[in-house]
């Protein structure tokens, strides 16, 4: 449970902006010094107040090596605060110049399949080099420097989507750091071979460096070595960041840091990393084919709150209308980026942005949006949206210091998600992600909130803790759960989980061995189907539903059964269960029942559990609270292609409009309400 | 508009041989010399008059480097002399011998995941590599040496199939000569620079040795980089046919020259490359098994006498009934090769060879069929096919100085179409071939001929000029298309045209900047559709077709609208424009309609340009028309399956049978009739 | 025809152990010493007479180049021979240690692309590096020393499913290797040259060092050095188990040896491997989720049969329930191992054996199921089903003796199989095992059993030979099938049979040049389908069948039509055909027809042939007869999900369950019965 009664100071970005942060990536080298007049003008008139700068300026602030030009970044810097937009620069290392590639061929990164990649495009280091690191921190001082004092300086953007398309690296080097970093795991070779079971298939090591990267190898590489380097390349790349975070707190301790965050990115345990930012920032692009992607993107906007423990975040890249790097790239319909804007807001962000300022005339992203498109601005749709959305925002000012809450908790345990999708599996197909949105969207279609927490989380606050595949078993969560439970608390808990320990060995003792207890059961067999493959389950009032992917083959151990297997050899016995333990309760679904199944067992858990709706509205319409001690912000958005009435239960002053309403609103298709009240 | 009145001897391929050519690739080094006899006098049988000869044949002529063998290919030559037949000699560069490998290791070609390819298949060289160069100038020089002036020779086969498993290489060697060709190309670093946009993403190059291809790198690789790679390579391998042709031309300057090119092959700009030419061949492989093939490979055949300016070409390859490199490899049904033949001479061919004279007895094409069969001769189908054919062709020698007339060009450009189709673009559904297609199609099968004219050509003569999907700009197009139309022409052009300059730089201004004044539109938006998304459009006459692949969204300037989009939220704005500009009309397309649909539009268009159709007939009927300067002779062609009867408007001589037709005439499934009459 | 009649001796794998043989692979290197004793403890309880033992253990026996450690394994050896379990002792030598690729990193194998793969896995190593070899059969003389006198030693099991990850290696060491079995088939560079066709695409080699593996090449491979390198592959890795082999034969010429083959297993030409062997012995993995399984995993326990010649074999691995390595990994159902375990034996096997003991707690197999599953022994069904059929198998020792006679043999020819399936050919989809299971399935069906024999077998004593697929002819195997009909056999031949000898060089003189004569006719063309495109043919009594994948235009040359072509322009032509020759009979399928046309000439041959069923049972019911000198054992398997009841013509004894039956008896699903008469 966060705690929602916090100053307002806390929940500024910054203390120099005391605003909902609205603006974009500012790329004024890519324009001649004609464009940066027009850009600042245009800015002013779009409500502008914010830029990220420099993102991929490195071979622009240092063409050749060492030789340094920060000229035109101190003009830009300087007209951008002539004309009160504040910066949030980037430290530009997220991409090194060519040069870097031509002197240090040993920087570029290299596959399992031994192919060293080159520049031409971006992001092409391996995180464990030398040269790169110290190149890195060599430009990241000089900007400390030069910028220390500079007035628009208001946030520093440490490097860009960290490991979006390199999130690992399989060179040499990266095998030394990843031997140097296993020795610090494990201490001694004995240790290591335990941990990874090398007893098997003859893998045994009798020094540190016969070990090597799960480079490709003849057949499914030993699952052990395979998490560890998922571990240790999020560490190598997290050690990239620190380094230039540390450079910055010494010179600039009082500016805040950031990294933009790519929601549920697999690659990197964003837990470890948001412990080390100041304000969490996330990138989003969902597909607009896509019907149902504002219900992920909640989901990623609800993780970027929780990865802040609470705190305002910023909304740091989306799109105003189209990207290009999918195979198809729709444009955003008319209504949709304001939506999917408040959708952010109402999650808890205090800032709104996007990649990027002008859409490019060259390059790999120039069919990538910008606040500015293509056309200009005459008669643009496009420009239109950015500019009212610009004019509205500040009516949201108030809202700064308001949060969250929510009785409802997700775990989401990286390391766990590693293990579960690697190969060798049952199923292939128990997916971290789409388990966890099995059980978020009947929750957010009844527009109750949840938060997520990592394993090593203080549950206290929180009435109901998910945990959809909790696979590995680390950190003490068996007895936190347990002890959860015990005091009150509901547990709701999938198949596939207590399986393994955090070194990937089973947990011996029946599955699933450390939650039997809190569970009440004992998995015999698990079965996991061929696609297509289906079965039924039948609940105690009778009811069928389908299930498909997995069957547990269950053994009640004191809890009872919610509902039965109808097919197969185990028809008769149980697949969905509840214990009474302690002073809560636990859920244990042994399979995955179909939609309207979860929303009926969800229903059941939440109404126990006293968690309630935040409202109840027509179908397809979002309802979100964020508030402060005294007040209360409602967000009511309409994701339908119609109007819709929405029934209130207290009178509420809506902050766009300047309406007030007492009984009911009515929103048109992709409409959004901010409603303010006592709480 | 191409000039129909020349004289005769500009159209014979060599005044060595005044008939229509007729054969195949010999590689008598596969088989015993007692083999040779019973070939040479199977070819009389079969009426062959030409052969090419030595395509594979350098490891036979120069088994160890330097030590060249060519008593056997005289003793060859002879034999065919003897025997009446002429040979089209080849260079036999196309592979080199596995020698050339075990030399020169850097000779063999380097993918762009850094794999060096293999000996053990063909083609197995880099194009700029010096040690293959060298050592194919040798061969070649030795070879026109040697046979200047043998009685046989007729006509140069330079290599074979340029680029078609290695059309580029990725090698340091390659990289290196990539650079000098961007030296040449930019000058300056700078204007490299400028010209690939790299103020995006730290690309910035500081000196000419960080450039390398665009090898394997983290993700989208710089759009211009790419485009320049595809520029190069056509030119490298274009650099080694020309190397080869300067030292043939030098020694033998009345034998003409040719290579055989491979229909619409993207890797090889065939503009540049024709120009080169003494006469245009063609290898033409299609399937079988796809009813619809004959309308593609006249296609391909209209850009063969294009790329030659109306001379006509040689069909160099085809199949007398079934290929081995398809994943099915049906045969041509009896009478199909006999049509698919005569469609080449309806479209300007005069010599119809064979890939191969007699199918191989071992190796990787050894199922690959050949004008004798593994069967032999006797009871044999195909053998029949091919004697008959060879006995009838002499009957259309009248013909060899006859020219296609065309009212209607297709603007073709290499590099727009490697432009369009690399990656990061709104959609990767935009593919040149297809939206060529959409338009050929329907006037294929309206009998309405075609020529392809390249973007800095004369359109003088043409009525009609189709630009179907011209994304970028270059060599004046948009000036010589806006005057063709000011002075009375109709331009159609399709969605996504006008984006780009030569650099792929956007040409700002909105969309399509270059064409708004003769289209009299601005395109504000695009939206690219996903797989299986289709839109609807409303003609004026209130009827409504499907489209899909793409939506623009159009602001008229001038234009009228000819159809409104019925659906999304810029239903009722312009989907199809018209505008009449100058003297002439435009036509735009801001999507893909269905096929009915561009029927209709192109009716109209050919309605108003007063474009006629050769002879209204059945469908599934080809019409075409060679003509000289006195006589008509009107191929006829049958696809169907079964027997159609053709009214003619004129009395007419069959050619093939002797017969004179008044009124009508019946053709009998895959049967042809070619008819001549006074012009 | 395999003569039935040998002493009981020969029919045994040891005379150490006069029983069935009970088991699995022990992994005790994986375990604490504690789990040691409740293995040998649980092995008595569920009736396990054997173990495969240190199948993965060399990094565990010489932790350090040459530094060995027996000290566990004579006490593991020493503990189950007190308990009276038998050894099956590896040689360990299937997965080297790490150290190995640390001192030889050319011992790691390399890709047809050049990717060296890295350990981390298993099988990490080139077959014809000597560093591997040298170090293998160092310690496979350490093993046979060390334990030739040790009592429980009854077998050897050299390496482990050689080639399952790594069939071939491309590095330079295996090039080598190459050339020198290049020079040992062929002696001189000409031969070679001739025998490749290298006068095709200019690929004559001039020396023996330009030649190479088949590397990644610009396009289709030279075929024939396709095919050698797959020879070559397989008597690498045979050479590989020869010197194991010999060290043991030296050291302990009295225990036999195996390795255990995976079924049809097509890298390795079984049939060179087998002659190799004391006992054959399989490994067995049939997907749970397929309905027909059995019935290619009886086709592969034909094969292994067939491989000794007719001797018992061992079902060296099967799993209990469920496997790691597939996508979705379901468990077999109660009964189902059961019933496959006696499947093995019916068709011949002495001995049932799982991977593994105990399933294993961490590595890439840990989800791979044992006969203890990770849930324990206790309320385990597995484990149930593991000590029932541990308990009931003792019964079946009264069959150690007998074999199972067949009257149809399927002509099986590795090389060919290589052969057809290789690139560049009229249909890819003509696959050889789908063209033999096509052949079996009706037959399996019918319970008609049948051996596998290579293409220089004995066909003496067999009454119909099926020959689906016979591309490549070699070893006098057109003689032998003309004599064997001669003599008054049948054979059965189908489509793309004759094609080429055993350098792929085309059969010229009209296909299938070298069967003309005895199946009385020439095909003059061949015509793949596409996917999806079928045909149909009339039988002699009118009925209509489909056929897919191909067909032939076939002349008649003395056989006659059973049917005929109804479509397309060879309709009313011969299809299948039937030819009188000599004493015997032999047809002709040019296509692939349904199966119920399958069924239906299948029948009418072996009626004609006067080949019967072993017994008529209801559908889904399999029976196999084993039979010694005065004894048969029928084996009857219900594979339906129903009771069925089977009729029997002579009383029988139920070796299963004691009891007496006459006329009938009743199986339940997945039930087996073993019925002992006299013969």
């Amino acid at each position: 449970m966060i705690d929602t009664r916090t100053t307002e100071m806390q929940e500024l970005i910054s203390p120099k902006l005391p605003h909902i942060f609205y603006g974009g990536d500012y790329n004024p080298e890519q324009w001649p010094k004609a464009t940066w007049q027009e850009d600042v003008r245009l800015m002013q008139e779009a409500g502008v107040n914010v830029v990220s700068l420099g993102i991929f300026a490195w071979a622009w602030l240092e063409p050749r090596p060492g030789e340094y030009h920060f000229e035109w970044l101190d003009e830009i810097m300087d007209l951008l605060h002539a004309h009160g937009i504040m910066v949030d620069l980037a430290t530009a290392t997220a991409s090194p110049p060519p040069w870097l590639a031509k002197l240090h061929p040993e920087s570029l990164p290299v596959t399992a399949d031994g192919v060293r990649l080159s520049p031409g495009s971006r992001q092409q280091y391996c995180p464990s080099n030398h040269a790169y690191r110290e190149a890195a921190q060599a430009l990241v001082k000089q900007l400390a420097e030069r910028y220390r004092d500079h007035p628009a300086l208001i946030l520093w953007h440490i490097g860009n989507e960290y490991g979006c398309h390199i999130p690992d690296c399989y060179c040499d080097q990266s095998a030394a750091a990843f031997r140097e970093w296993l020795q610090q795991r494990y201490g001694t070779i004995e240790a290591l071979n335990d941990a990874w079971g090398t007893a098997f298939w003859s893998q045994r090591y009798g020094t540190w460096d016969e070990i090597n990267p799960p480079r490709a190898a003849p057949t499914f590489i030993n699952p052990t070595q395979q998490l560890d380097w998922r571990r240790f390349s999020s560490d190598a790349l997290l050690e990239c960041y620190e380094q230039e975070r540390s450079i910055l707190k010494e010179i600039t301790p009082d500016v805040p840091v950031t990294t933009n965050f790519m929601g549920f990115f697999k690659p990197l345990d964003y837990w470890k990393w948001a412990r080390r930012e100041d304000v969490v920032s996330n990138d989003s692009y969902p597909d607009p084919s896509d019907p149902h992607s504002h219900v992920a993107q909640a989901m990623s906007y609800d993780l970027m709150r929780s990865l802040g423990g609470g705190k305002p975040w910023l909304l740091m890249e989306q799109v105003t209308s189209q990207v290009q790097w999918r195979p198809h790239n729709p444009l955003k319909r008319p209504g949709q980026m304001r939506l999917l804007s408040y959708q952010a807001l109402a999650r808890g962000a205090n800032g709104i942005m996007f990649f990027q300022w002008r859409a490019s005339q060259a390059g790999a992203e120039k069919f990538h949006g910008g606040m500015v498109p293509h056309v200009g601005t005459a008669n643009s749709r496009v420009w239109d949206e950015v500019r009212k959305l610009g004019a509205e925002l500040p009516r949201l000012d108030p809202l700064l210091a308001a949060r969250v809450p929510a009785d409802i908790a997700i775990l989401l345990d990286w390391e766990s998600w590693w293990a579960v999708e690697q190969d060798a599996k049952p199923s292939q197909d128990v997916r971290v992600l789409s388990q966890i949105l099995s059980y978020y969207a009947p929750l957010f279609m009844r527009n109750i909130t949840v938060d997520f927490v990592p394993p090593n989380a203080d549950l206290h606050g929180y009435k109901v803790v998910l945990a959809p595949n909790l696979y590995m078993v680390r950190d003490d969560i068996a007895q936190t759960l347990e002890q959860f439970v015990s005091n009150g608390g509901t547990l709701v808990m999938s198949f596939f989980s207590g399986i393994v320990d955090e070194r990937d060995h089973i947990l011996l003792g029946g599955y699933p061995a450390p939650f039997r207890r809190v569970l009440g059961l004992r998995v015999e067999e698990f079965d996991p189907y061929v696609p297509g493959q289906t079965n039924h389950i039948r609940m105690s009032d009778g009811s069928t539903y389908t299930c498909d992917l997995w069957s547990d083959v269950i053994d009640l151990e004191g809890a009872e059964a919610l509902a039965y297997w109808t097919d197969d050899f185990y028809a008769g016995r149980p697949a969905i269960t509840r214990h009474a333990f302690g002073q809560g309760i636990s859920y244990y679904l042994g399979t995955r029942p179909e939609q309207v199944c979860m929303e009926q067992i969800l229903e059941q858990v939440c109404n126990e559990a006293d968690v309630r709706p935040v409202l109840a509205v027509p179908p397809g319409v979002e309802v979100v609270r964020r508030e402060n001690a005294d007040r209360s912000f409602l967000f009511v958005l309409n994701h339908t292609t119609s109007a819709v009435e929405i029934g209130l239960n207290q009178t509420a002053h809506n902050l766009l409009t300047g309406e007030e309403h007492s009984e009911r609103v009515t929103l048109q298709s992709r409409a959004v309400a901010v409603l303010e009240s006592g709480r």
